[in-house]
């Protein structure tokens, strides 16, 4: 993790956990499309299609699907990619290197091996201060929460 | 260049131009700090200081200087580079992965060998139709022409 990455400024929602799988683990739930289904949405929310070039430059398309079947699409961009290590994603582009309509996050996950567990830490940083504090009042903490306790639960199971 | 470059939007402005200079000297030319300083500004205009870490995800910092002595940092950041042949930056980022305070464009430079010669093209698409235009009223077309130039004569000279 580098210098800014560690920089925790207001325009940041941080998560941090212990998960008690290993990082190629964690890192495979994050990247492999059909774990991803498992685990992305906050439950009973679904994840119905998956779509991941995971390379830097590669596109990446995440529909979340809430329980009356409305379909919420993610499109976004890799930024940056370390496997095993650290995946950096934002919603600035649709594709390399078509800009979006609204540049709102861009998020850095970084995977640390602690004996054999993982810290896994999750940066939602924002392009606003305003953004960030509307992030955090769409539930954040709470569904990135809920989200990291599926995804150690699938990450164990493998 | 990929389908999604050539696929030029109303976001988009560009500049095309035949460079009689192989492509590796261009590329140099826009790549070494010492060879930027030389032509990046359109004169009377200059480019007092650059510094550049010309990799994916890292930052160029160049600082343009009016006549009357004002300077007019450009941080940015590289999101793609593939030597001599393709250069992507934006201003959406001041370092990996800092969001600036407005994503205003994404720079595509491609280098196309023609015969020893360079195909030279240069696409700055910006995140609205309305930053768009007013970068072509700031004069695009004129200021990036005559860098051109200035970049032309300098590779022919390299």
């Amino acid at each position: 993790m580098t210098t800014a990455d560690a920089n925790h400024t207001d325009r940041d929602l941080v998560l941090t956990r212990i998960i008690d799988a290993p990082r190629e683990k964690v890192y495979r739930c994050w990247t492999d499309p059909e774990l991803v289904k498992q685990w992305f949405a906050p439950r009973p929310w679904s994840t119905p299609e998956v779509r991941m070039d995971v390379r830097a430059g590669g596109s990446s398309h995440v529909v979340m699907r809430d329980p009356d079947g409305n379909d919420y699409p993610n499109p976004g961009l890799f930024l940056e990619v370390v496997p095993n290590e650290k995946l950096v994603f934002t919603d600035a582009f649709t594709s390399a290197w078509q800009p979006s309509e609204k540049p709102f996050m861009v998020v850095i996950l970084t995977f640390e091996d602690e004996g054999g567990r993982t810290k896994y830490t999750a940066i939602a940083r924002h392009w606003t201060v305003a953004d960030r504090e509307a992030h955090e009042k769409m539930g954040f903490h709470e569904g990135w929460g809920q989200c990291a306790n599926q995804l150690e639960e699938l990450a164990k199971s493998l």
